[in-house]
């Protein structure tokens, strides 16, 4: 009995979404065997057909139409961006299609109206490439990670802004030196808004607390600062420290308090963390994420976090299991969000906080300024003054603290900035613990 | 309407299966919300049932009355061994229950007929927990990557050789005296050789080979050196090329040559590798495992292999998915061995090695050296000749090689050993390229 192929609909064919096609192609045969059943791609929409000529009768120019034709049992959608991503793909849950997205602006802004429209109709809704390439991290989380409870998701997951960080560590160059080359090696595009000033990251941390904390969060839920104003100076700080700055999405349950229920934090900014932790070493476009979870205890994923073929990879894996429902009955594991656990807002996020202060070099300073902290409620954990060779009127302070609300340690900041004695900030760094040796005092 | 439970029947109740009892029933309302029905223990089969007095009603010594009662859904088998766990398993499959199993020795040497009797009822088959503990690898090759070519898996996945090694390495002590602390501190158990020997190693890298490649592999068809016989000078040299010593599983496939067909490798030894290599700094009772596939490039997994928790983490984790499926119907995917492809021998895998020896300082050795090589067919990578201080009559010549059969190396040194000119064969290891920079000349 021939089995009936799974007929897929592609919407978009550039970086990812050719190689989508090339792969269905060209593994046909193995897919054809691990899934159950053969692809068949039934249509492709593009804005510009004459740039796929090669496609031939499949290009078409209308989304709308192909997304819920009878003929079409999945929707893979790599065009990217909210409109017409959003209409088109709740269009095709409606009609029952199945839905592969690599979409993370999308599923981080209104994931949960495609989960919504995808359990009303019995459809299938996944998006591993959405977040980190090639690098299989949803899934775990959402299956592997089922039976577990999961405290912290943190990673490097943007390759532009990590190679910039990681020029700038190896080179010394300032920030606009590594962004140029960035752009002229292909790393960075000629807009690098959406990577630099971390939205893209934001996205993709989003979508891991929704996962991990079985909470809806969105990119609006998303404390959010890029690395535009990384300076070297922050760079040699770090170092001084034993540490290196990376682009952190961070995702962290916070236990419940006295005053406060359990709740979760979804942030991302650039941080110090120790040299010696398995994320400092991850260089260049790759990406890399950290869990850690009550029984499993700390785990690594470490790859591609994007590019054409590594990103068609994930596309890849979740048709074979579009398909591999479809032939064997069954549903993907839906959106799991009951826990609603509430999202707290920054400024009562703990961190700790790295300042470098250049100030006046006479008796009294460090006592004043230690005040300062203490009156904000910001314990210290270790102090280091330097002389700077100004004639002995000016030296160099710096102060890492324990954790305390970041509302509290921005405020210690803005007050030392107007003391007399402090003739200026030279560089402020939050410091992140990652469960592994914390920073030396 | 009340959802019906999940019921659950253990198998063992050590200390993986009391770390999942105790966690079933600590998140019992999280694991229900998650999959999307409570889980109920019906009974825990045990072999001495006063050391578990506090679990009362629940425990049975009658493991096979259990697997098949009908208030049983799922069977958790945590008990390890061949038997009696192989009959246990295929009595419960074939009585339509699903199985969770941590056993790697069973599903390595038998996991086809475990397969064949869970898709004969349609039961579930999971073990995630079989291999690297709480790191989720079995799920993303088998789903993640079902849409891609994996070309290799290799990585640390038995910490208890891993402590050892680690040890020697960092402090330059015996391999007896770093297998005495081992077991001193827990991590070797007073018989330590299913863990040194690499049995342990083996039974996971034919399960992952199985996986990756869509080709039964079973533990016999894994060749298997375990590390008894890493010497001190063994380490230094190691050092001495930048590189560190670790017992690597790999699963290989290699491609098709004009003299035969693609086919694959799976084997287990201690080998040198980069010290900049990922792995090389996996320290410890930690556990990685490099991936490599053709479009999603280099993937790392990283956490920790063993332990209660962790274990019973992949275990819980799997036990959701089976609930999952039960509730939304539907299977998790079957075994897929449609690939069938060879298992070459040992002997035609294509290995470096790395020869140290103590030869005669005198014109014309190295030339007779190089030739038995060339007469192997063996092409040499890099030579390095160092006197030894024994009155300028000795020196210290390591070769290193390139790619050749593993049985024209093993040739090439046992004819070295027997030459006039050698003094001594001191250390002979294989060098692994594991994709990243290879081993400098």
């Amino acid at each position: 009995m021939a089995v009936k192929p799974i007929r897929v609909a592609m919407l978009g064919c550039g970086t990812v979404g050719g190689e989508v096609v090339r792969l269905l192609r060209e593994q046909a045969a193995e897919l054809s065997a691990r899934a159950g059943a053969p692809f068949e791609i039934v249509g492709i929409a593009v804005r510009r057909p004459h740039k796929h000529a090669e496609l031939g009768e499949l290009l078409t120019t209308d989304a709308s139409a192909l997304v819920t034709r009878d003929d079409v049992d999945v929707v893979v959608e790599v065009i990217g961006g909210i409109e017409p991503a959003r209409t088109l793909l709740l269009e095709a849950l409606k009609a029952g299609k199945s839905v592969v997205s690599a979409n993370k602006a999308l599923l981080a802004e209104d994931g949960a109206a495609l989960a919504e429209a995808a359990d009303a109709s019995g459809a299938d809704l996944y998006y591993e490439a959405s977040v980190a390439g090639a690098i299989p991290l949803l899934r775990p989380l959402r299956e592997s990670l089922a039976g577990d409870r999961i405290t912290r998701v943190a990673g490097i997951v943007n390759g532009t802004t990590n190679f910039i960080l990681s020029a700038m560590t190896a080179s010394g160059s300032s920030y606009a030196d590594a962004l140029e080359e960035a752009t002229r090696l292909g790393y960075a595009e000629a807009d690098p808004s959406a990577d630099v000033d971390g939205y893209d990251a934001a996205s993709k941390a989003a979508i891991l607390a929704t996962i991990a904390f079985h909470t809806r969060v969105t990119s609006a839920d998303v404390h959010c600062e890029g690395i535009r104003n990384v300076t070297s100076a922050d760079i040699a700080a770090a170092a001084g420290m034993g540490c290196v700055i990376k682009l952190l999405a961070i995702c962290e349950r916070l236990p419940a308090s006295e005053t406060a229920p359990e709740s979760v934090s979804a942030r991302v900014y650039p941080a110090m963390i120790p040299a010696t932790h398995p994320l400092a070493s991850v260089d260049g476009a790759f990406n890399a994420v950290f869990v850690e979870a009550d029984a499993a205890g700390q785990l690594m994923f470490y790859g591609q976090g994007a590019g054409g073929a590594p990103t068609a990879s994930a596309v890849l894996g979740d048709l074979v299991a579009v398909a591999r429902n479809k032939v064997m009955g069954g549903r993907g594991p839906r959106e799991s969000s009951y826990a609603r656990l509430p999202v707290i807002p920054m400024g009562s996020v703990p961190t700790r906080y790295h300042v470098s202060l250049d100030v006046a070099d006479r008796a009294g300073v460090l006592s004043t300024i230690a005040g300062e902290f203490a009156r904000h409620g910001v314990s210290i954990a270790a102090v280091r003054q330097t002389g700077v060779g100004n004639g002995g009127a000016a030296a160099r302070l710096v102060v890492v603290t324990h954790a305390a609300p970041e509302s509290a340690q921005a405020a210690t900041v803005a007050v030392l900035a107007g003391l007399d004695a402090v003739h200026g900030v030279d560089s402020v760094l939050r410091v992140e613990d990652l469960g592994r040796k914390g920073v030396a005092g």
